[in-house]
Parts: structure tokens; sequence; C-alpha cells
């Protein structure tokens, strides 16, 4: 299946991209040199030194690194991350193709494991007690990579200890719709344990619909057809091809918000303020363990009670029932049970993130930043070392120009591997036209456009940029910091295969030899990513005027607004105008135009190098202005009023949208109401400032 | 009384200075000129220049101005404050000596004013309802000045409606120390009027403190003791000498926050999100109603019960009692009661604030604002005439020096007339050697430091710079925005008197001739200050290093940190470290030494303007490193970790302080220390990213 093409995926594994000030959580130590006694206030990008680079990634290497990277499971703060940690440091302070420095930063982190004493378990017992079936412990040990004491145990981090036990119902994905409609159908959820699939809503999300209704403990299972295009057999399936066997396990956090969880809004240093464990919020509040579909098929072609809805149907072969309650000709006993226990811990554990650096010669208090995090659930191959080994063999090839005196560039340059807390960059967007792997001849530019594309209406149809979530660990640089962030993939094609992520995500069978067999045999994605990658990261770091055009913002606020207009004639019902929001659309429409048209201006004549940078600074800090800590007082670290989360269902600025939501599903109660205006206010003034920024000083 | 020198005040009156990025709040409008051809990279400070317009600035015409401006009362929104309005645009629209543009920006705020068909009322009624004595309800007309339809009636803006009768009690200032000691007293005080006077706690905690105790109405009186040096005839009052007549009352705003009642963080545009009124916090909580010290002593020398405490007694010469009601042998028959007759009512008001703008030749997106109020409570001479009298001479001065091309200024400067709307800027210190008014022959330095000095552990003694609370426009700079402000005034000589604040303080007495006659009869003090601040303001407009030095912070970090360690066995106790507290403080000690050196360094070689520009944003960005959103969250708009209000008793952080204090009172609860000890980790967190700010990243 040469066709699928996996790099990084969109949650965890990518290369992450991004630009700002980083005020306050570190400075770049003092090195020994001054600035390059060639650099020049102008420096620009060199298009030579870029082709240079480009030339010289090197697929194979790419290869090296990822094997090096996930020869061992490397869960975060195991010996083996450790040693991963030591191993970065090595190469980059290599004194042939090293950083200008490189240093860890440690924190204390809030993490859970699973017992190694008793190991969490999934039964099904009868009246009496005994048990007629188990569930697997671990995945078969399939091609010697599986077994060992390094493997972790499938298991939910962050789901409390408890063993529940009661009658088995299937709840779908466990979102609050599908709990609902379980209520209406009148299936009992008081005192039951459900089985839900992957997908739909996040892991943690899942138990907490399900405790509202009483239900004491949940199981997750991935299905085939949601991540194997159907196929379930042992033959069919890695190591036969790229699909995930029958024993396959996604672990996974089920914290319901990012960062350490003891330590919210405050460095997790070991002498810092710590919530107390009992009153840390965001943890599932009932059991949770996650189980593979061969155990899952076992229940769920089982369970008894009425036929669940065509589109809670799966890939397991057989009619999924709702229970409660297994089936009279079935496998076990009517009055049978499932009983669930669960034994993880919560342990303070130290976690490093670790930094290498390359010091501006221009504006070394300009930062870009290329992350991705290091710690894998196992081995890791995909998620996340196919990101490490890109960003290592990057930073090879920018180091080697570095030491040969090649090369310093304008801005400074910093490399991260994050440790198990959570870091992360924000995004804008950025394209290249560098070739593409295999034999089509098309550039990445061309094969992004053709799989992946939007209709713009200023450019006519354009390769498409997702919008970040908060996936990974550029969340709480584009969240909580306003810095402008990307997250890079090569991802497979997604009108050859419906999975919902590539198959063997966070399990066992996540190794070297998935990604070499069937991934990226020659490591051209690998290498098409560390070309696209290498290409933002010098256009980022080089070039003299930034390269971030304001007027996709435009395009944004535009769709949002079109978006709004359709709740016009409900909001005008409760006296709220869109005018507002029209006007302070056209003046950000208006002022990004207009500094486009002083960029250009500038770029053909001498640049004078505070007017660049001041010109700069509109560019970098139009991010930040966008921030509003009141907006989202319920959201951990949200305070972005365009990339919040949104739950409402219009497709428009999600305070506004969540707001609308809310005031419809409660009765128009006034007050939610008064929140519709409030949030439209809020994002009034945030586009009002946001022009505001974007004019032209430097044109007075 | 000429040794009494007023120029401001310390509360509203005064010129303000700060410094930073408004990003989002406004922008320099488009001129049609680009910068200067003369403008260089490396423009710095002209001292010629900065001794021409010190020259220039002519005592007469501040007193002309100040003519002007307190001509009429002006309270916020009225006719003549719009009339205000208009004049400061033909000024600074001035084509001889303008500046580059004016602008207003108008906003929607809610404002409190006494009803005019039913003035407020305070009358003594007996058993009956009969009345027997009324407080005035307007000023004695002395001048001429204190009558007609423009001076509003004194009253308590913002203090809700109602027509609460009861005995009368005496409580001190309204502390809650106060109410505690007259319960334990056993002073009934449910469904009782007490009578408190100004001063100790601010206007609207009087009521707070007040309503907590059953208290259904609160008088406020100006006792002579705390304004007047205990003088309280009419012959020996203004207008025979700067001493509040007995009929002043002074007047202001008894809201508990700042800013616009019904938008808190968001602007107070016509189409923002307003709370209803109903649903806005801050307001008094039960009537208040300030009353004259003439009224006010009918009404306390009457009083029964028992001897209030020795430092309760004040300089209306009789005994001060506690109340209940009246005594037997006096005016009144002892079971008389006091009616407070409130008609006060909310209304929304359009008001404007007036920005003037001069671009800056090479840095025009690096603003300097200077500011201060334009709306009185009568005339308002002093507060805040007096500052916009010099404001407007040094815009005069420095816009005729760029009518004629003289000169330009490095950076931007913004000229602003604050509406009714309060604003403001963050504060830093500056001094100057200019000549002090008066035949002394001493330096406004050498006036300085022998009135208002401290001991530096580094300077040995240098002239006292107080810190900057909530009193003034400064307010949301300094605390929301963290933008370095300062707030410049010539005062009285507190050696010789006690006056609280200056005696005819938001009275109808406070009049264009109080200020020429008593305060400043050649108005060389108003020169002086207009000398001090136009230094200011050319010093950070047009250095090319800004002038400000942060190893001033060490020494408050360093105090903050002394007054810690009294508290070191007690947090011991409580398995709170001190130790990372000392740390960071070395930290930013070692970071602000090593960045002044680098500066110095710097100032010496040629300077690279992008060099210049990285110092100066670490300069002007290490107030911002200070805020934290998550700190005070039961505090509206304070976030800065060393300026936030401090309740508590040991002069350290305030958040620091103040939850030791709660720690201490409240029994010694866990969640208490908790509280402390995340109170540290903010302030350590603060610091770390202070002192990382700090580092010479342009040294690498």
């Amino acid at each position: 299946m040469q066709w699928v093409k996996v790099l990084g995926g969109v949650v965890g594994a990518a290369a992450l991209l991004g630009l700002g000030i980083i005020v306050g959580h570190f400075a770049i130590p003092k090195g020994a040199d001054s600035p390059a006694p060639s650099a020049s206030a102008s420096q620009d990008l060199d298009l030579e030194i870029l082709k240079t680079v480009i030339e010289q990634l090197d697929a194979d290497r790419i290869r090296e690194n990822l094997r090096e990277l996930s020869k061992e499971p490397h869960l975060a703060t195991s010996p083996r991350d450790e040693a991963l940690v030591q191993l970065l440091l090595q190469r980059w302070q290599d004194p042939e193709s090293g950083l200008d420095s490189a240093r860890t930063a440690e924190y204390e982190v809030l993490l859970s494991f699973p017992s190694e004493e008793q190991p969490n378990r999934v039964d099904v017992v009868n009246s009496t007690g005994a048990i007629l079936f188990s569930c697997r412990h671990s995945e078969e040990n399939l091609t010697g990579e599986q077994g060992g004491p390094n493997v972790v145990p499938p298991y939910a981090a962050y789901a409390p200890p408890g063993t529940p036990q009661g009658p088995l119902v299937y709840a779908n994905q466990g979102s609050e719709e599908d709990f609902k409609e379980l209520q209406n159908k009148g299936v009992k959820l008081q005192d039951s344990i459900v089985l839900t699939r992957y997908g739909g809503v996040g892991r943690g999300a899942k138990a907490v619909n399900a405790a509202k209704y009483g239900v004491i403990g949940v199981l997750v299972y991935t299905d085939p057809k949601d991540i194997n295009d159907g196929k379930s057999l042992p033959n069919e399936t890695f190591p036969h091809s790229w699909c995930l066997p029958p024993s396959g396990v996604e672990r996974g956090s089920y914290f319901e918000y990012f960062g350490d969880p003891l330590t919210p809004y405050l460095p997790a240093t070991p002498s810092s303020f710590r919530l107390n464990s009992d009153n840390a919020s965001g943890f599932p509040p009932i059991p949770i363990q996650p189980i593979g579909f061969e155990d899952a098929q076992v229940l769920l072609c089982n369970l008894g009670g009425n036929l669940a809805p065509a589109d809670w149907q799966g890939g397991l072969g057989c009619d999924y029932n709702l229970g409660p309650g297994f089936r009279s000709n079935g496998t076990f006993p009517e009055d049978s049970q499932v009983n669930v226990s669960v034994h993880n811990r919560l342990e303070l554990r130290n976690s490093s993130n670790v930094l290498g650096i390359i010091r501006g010669a221009v504006e070394p208090d300009r930062y870009v930043l290329y992350g991705n995090h290091r710690d894998s659930w196992v081995h890791g191959a995909v998620d996340p070392s196919t990101g490490t080994a890109v960003l290592l063999e990057l930073s090879r090839v920018l180091g080697t120009l570095l030491k040969k005196g090649t090369w310093r560039p304008r801005r400074s340059i910093v490399f991260a591997s994050w440790g198990a807390e959570e870091f992360g960059l924000i995004g804008s967007t950025e394209f290249t036209e560098i070739s593409a792997p295999g034999s089509s001849g098309l550039s990445i530019y061309d094969n992004w456009i053709r799989y992946y594309n939007r209709s713009s209406s200023v450019y006519g149809l354009v390769p498409s940029v997702g919008t970040l979530g908060a996936g990974s660990d550029y969340a709480p640089f584009i969240h909580f910091l306003g810095i402008s962030s990307m997250d890079i993939a090569y991802t497979y094609d997604r009108s050859k295969t419906s999975a919902r992520i590539y198959p063997t995500y966070h399990t066992a069978f996540d190794t070297f030899d998935y990604v070499n067999k069937f991934l990226d045999p020659g490591f051209t994605s690998h290498q098409a990513v560390a070309r696209t990658a290498g290409s933002v990261l010098l256009r980022l770091s080089d070039s003299l005027f930034l390269p971030l055009n304001v007027s996709d913002y435009s395009e944004t606020l535009r769709s949002f607004l079109q978006a709004a207009e359709n709740l016009r004639v409900p909001l005008e019902q409760h006296n709220i105008s869109l005018g507002p929001l029209v006007t302070a659309v056209e003046k950000f429409e208006g002022a990004a135009t207009s500094l486009n048209q002083r960029i250009a201006t500038l770029q053909k004549g001498t640049s004078d190098p505070l007017q660049v940078r001041m010109i700069n600074d509109q560019l970098m800090l139009l991010e930040r202005t966008f921030l509003n800590s009141q907006a989202f007082p319920e959201e951990r670290y949200y305070s972005h009023v365009l990339w919040a989360p949104r739950t409402g269902s219009v497709a428009t600025f999600p305070g506004l949208s969540n707001a609308y939501s809310q005031a419809e599903n409660t009765g128009h109660e006034p007050a939610a109401w008064a929140e519709v205006q409030r949030q439209l206010s809020i994002v009034v003034a945030a586009l009002e400032g946001a022009a505001a920024t974007l004019r032209p000083v430097a044109d007075l």
C-alpha cells in the first residue's frame, strides 16, 4: 500500500513551526561570539543557502534517525526517554554539526501509570462472580516488539482507580447525543458499564458524559470500520498490512485540559505551588479502560436488547445491540455482568524539554521555534518519532552550515524536543514548491492542491490549511500566548481510506518496521516534509520581511461573518445587531490590504531596518490582539477569540457560536442572550484592536 | 499661606506620563508627510532643544489656561465639558502651535447624577415625623461661583436611591475595624444611620462595611481636623484662607472599581454589550450622602451614648459620642431620628477623550502618552485643570517647534485629555534638576530630596517616588496593561499641614481664585511642573536609549523580599519555602545589572539601531512580564503582581501579603495556606520571567 503516506499526524507527531517572542520562558544563553562581522541590518533570505539546505536533507539519515529513536519504548520519563534527552543534547552539541548551544529544562509533572502489581482487568462474570471471560492484558506479541517490561499495558491515563461491575450497554461514541438517545430508548444506564468506540468526542468526554447518566464504568475500543476500512482478520492486518491487528489498543491521555494537572497557569518547577490531586480538575470521573477489537467483539456481539441504530453499527461482523446485558442465546448467561478493574496511580515525575539554539545574526531577540514532542506511548515510531527524525536531520544540515561559518540566520532559531509537559506553537500559513516524493512529477504544491484544497475568494483554488485545535504541543502557544504557529504533516490519501487516524496510533504496533515497510519505504515522504519544514523555517528566520500574509486572516473573518449572517434574524429578534461586526471585519480587511501595499512599496525601495522591524512587529503582534483572557472563563488556557473550541453548530467565531447554541438550547433565557451579545462585543473589540495594530504607523 | 504649593494632587489632578505600545487602542492617523528627511536612526535627545522648551514654558500662559479651563463648572458630559473638548481640539489643530493631528474618541458610559426635581435631603425628624433640622442642599455662595444651575449639589455618585430613617450612630471613618469596635461596645447598628468622616478607607467601602452590620444609610463629612488643621470658622476659611469653609462638601465616585460600570473589560462603545445595571457590581449597597462639617457639627455634637475613643475625636469643638440617637439635654428630643433621602439616578451619557498626536520621526510605533482628565466636579481648578493648564502650555511649546520644522521627536507623543471614562498610564521613575520656584535657590531636585526622600541601598538619600495606587487615570494602564507610568505632582509641604488632601478638593470652592490667591500666585509651581514634565517627556520620546533604570526595580524587590523574610518562620511551619523567591530576586538583580552594563557598553560604541531597539524593547516590556491575569481573580482589572492593592499588613508582594493575612485571620485553614503558596509561586514565576526578559539577547 505504498500510496499511503503517513508522516506525522495532525495529532501529535508532526513537525511544528511557529514564530514569536517567548517572553519569560527562556532566554538565549550568552555566547562567546558577537554577531558575525558580515551581519547586515538588511540581511535577507539567501535562496542559494535554501537550495543547499534542501539538497542536503537526506532520506537515509532520516531513516536511521527514526530507527534509533523508535528502537525502544520511550514512555515519558522512562529511562529510554531520558536516554533520548542525552541523544538530542549530543547531536545539538556536536562540534561539526551542532548548534550554538543546547540545554534541558526540567519540570516536575503529574503523570498517570497502570499498576505493575495489579494489572487492569476487564472480565465477564456470572451471577456467582465466576469469571467467564477476560480481555487481554496486553497486545499480542506479533513482531517480538510487543512484549517485555517496557511496553506499558493498555490503559486510560488519568482514569481513576475502581472496580465497578454492572450490565453492559453499547453507547456508540459516548457523546452527549448518544447517551440522550439511549435514555430516550429506555435503556437503563444507571449502574451500568458502557462500551464505546473511539472517535466523535474526546477520550475523557466519554467518561464525563457517561457519569452524568449514572454509568459506573466505561470501556473504549477501536472499531475496524473506523480504522481499518473494515478489515479485522489477523492475516489482513499488521504485520501483513498497515492495518491495526485485533489485539491492538489505543492508549491515551483522558485528562480534559492540557499542561500539568497540578500547576495550572504556573510553571511546573519543583518548588511551584501544586493543587492537591484531590482538588485538581479535569480527570475522568469514573474508571475507564481501553480494549482491542478482538475483545470488544466478544462483548458487543453477545449483547442483548434492541438493535442499535444504523450509524452505530461497525465492522465486527455482527449486529450491534444496545443491551443492557447479554442476549439469551449467546456465549454468556443473560445475567452476566462486566467487571472493570482499574488500578492506575498518579505519580510526580521529572520530565525534560530539550532546547537547541542558533543565535540570530541581526535580530537575536526574535525567535522561530521548531519543535515536536519526544515521549511516546510505546515505540512511537510515527508518533512522535517521525517528527523528531526530520527535526534532527534539519538541525544537522543547518548546524553544519553554521559551524562552517557559511550561514547564520537573521533571527534566532530554537529547536525543541518537548517532554511529557505539553507545549506548542501557533498557526499561520506557508507553502512551498519543492519536488514531491514518488514518480508523479508533481510538486508538493501540486500534490497538496490536488488532495487537500479549498476555494478562496481571493486566490481561487488553493491548498487548504486546517485549523489548529488543541491536539498537540502548539495548543498553549496559540491559545494561551497568541503566537503564530503551524503544524506540518504529510499524511495519507483520504480518498482511499476512511481511517480515522493511522491504524496503529498509540499502540504497540507503531514501530520502525511499520513505517519502513508500509508507510514510507524510501523515506521520501519524510524527506519531503524535511524540505518543506526547512524551507518554512528558513523563510521565517531569514526573510527581511516576515512571510506572513495578514490578508489570509481576512478570508477567515469573512467566512465567520458569513456564517454569522445566517443568525441575523434570530439575533435581531433579541435586539442584537451584527452591524458592528460587519464594520469591524471591513476595517480589518482594509487595514490588511493597506499593510500589504505598504510592504510591497517598502520592498521596492531601500529598506530602513527600523521601518522593516516595525512592519514585522505588526505582523508578529497581530495574533496577540486576538487574545482576551476574559472571553472564556470556564476554559483553562483558551483565550484566542478565533480559535477557541467551538461546540456550537454555526461555523462562526467560537464564543459567539457556543453562546448562540446555548441560548437556543436553554429556552431563550435573557442571561443566555446577554452572553451572546457579550461574545459578539468581545469579537468586535478584538477585530477593532487587530485592525488598529495593522494600520500603517510607519507611513507617517 | 504662600508656602503651600499645590499643583495637581496625587488624586486626580496630576500630569501623567507613561510609555508603551498601546496596541489596539488607537493608531496614529496617516499624515501627508514622510519621516523628515533629516531623520536618522541614531537620532538622540538634543539638549539644546530641551533647553529651548524649558525656557519657553510660560507661567502667565499657564495662568490664563487655568482661568479659561476653570471658568465654569464642567462636570463630565456637561455642555461646558463638551466646550472644553472643542477648546482642546482647536489648540491642538492650531496651524502655528498645534500638533500633527487631533481627534476625539467617544464612549457611552454610565454616570450617576442627583435628581433636579427631588434634591437629596438629610433631616432630623421627631417621633411624629416633623422635621426639626435640615442639612444644606448646596454649599454657601461665598464668591458668587457656588450658585447657579451648573453647580451640581453635593452627592455620592452611584449611591442607590432610598429614604432610610433611623437613630444616628457615629462610626468614625467607616472602616471594618470601626464597625467591629462599635459592635464590641454594644452599640446597636441594625437599622441605624451612621455618620462617618472622610479618610481611612475608600468612599464606597464605608457603605459596604456599614451594610454588613445592618446599617440602612450613611452620611459622610470632612472633619476640620483632617483637612483644615482644625480651623473651622468662616473667617479663617476660604475665601480668607486656603481652608475648607463650613458648608463645603466633598463629592466623589462611590463606585468600587474603575472604568464604565456596565462594560467591564470591554470598550464602552455604543454597540458594546452592557450589563443590566441591576447586575452590575461595585455600587454602594445602601444610600449614602455627603454633608459639610457645619451640618455634621449639629448632628455629631448632639449625639448621645458613650464617648467615642480618643482617635475618633475631631475638630468640631465638642465631644464626639457614639450614639445611637441624640443625647437628652441637646437640641433634639432623644427619640429623634435622621432621615436620609437620596434620589440619585443612573444615566447613559456620551463622554469624549481628546487625543493630540506628534508623529515620531524614527520610531513612530513607540508612544509616550501624556494625559490627564478633563472633567471636574464643579469648577475643578486644582482638580484637574492645573494638570490640563500645564499640558496645554507644554503642547503649545512643542507644537510651535514642530510647526517651525525645528524638531520632531524620535518616538510618537500622544497628548490625552481623558473624559469621564477613566484611563491612565503606568509608573516608572524619573527626575530632573531644573530650577525650583521661589527664592530659595534650590533646584527642584534639591527641594524634592529635602521634603520627600528615602534611603536607597544603592544611591543613599534620594528623592522618593510614591507607589501608584488606583487613584487616577494611570490605573488601568499600570494594573491592566502593564505599561510603565508615572504621576507627577507639585504638592504642599506636609511638614506644615496635616491636611489629608488640599482642603477644597471636590467642592464648589476649588476655583481659579483659590489657586491664584492661595496656592500658586505667581504660577511658578505650575511652571516648575511644566518644566519637569517637559523634561521627562522629551527624555522619554527623544532619548536613543529609553531612560528607564531597571535596577530601581531591584530595590523594590529587595525591600519586598526583606519584608517577606519576617514571615519565614510561620511560612516554614506550613512547609512554604522562601528559597525560590530569594533565588528569583537574585536572578532579577543579576540580570538588571548585566543589562545596565550592556547599555553602558553600547552607549560608548556605535549605535546599531536594531541593537538599540532590542534593548529598548526589553526595557519597555519588563513591566508587562509582571502581569498575571490569574493572580487576583476577584479584583477587576488588577493583574500586576507588584502593584495590586495590598490589604495585608506586611509590606511585601501584595498577593503574598494579602494571602498571608487571610491565612492568619481565618484560623490557619489549609486552603488559606495553599493560597499563600500559590501567590508565592505566582511572584516567583513573574520574577523569573522578568529576569529572562532582561537577559542580554543582543549580546550573543
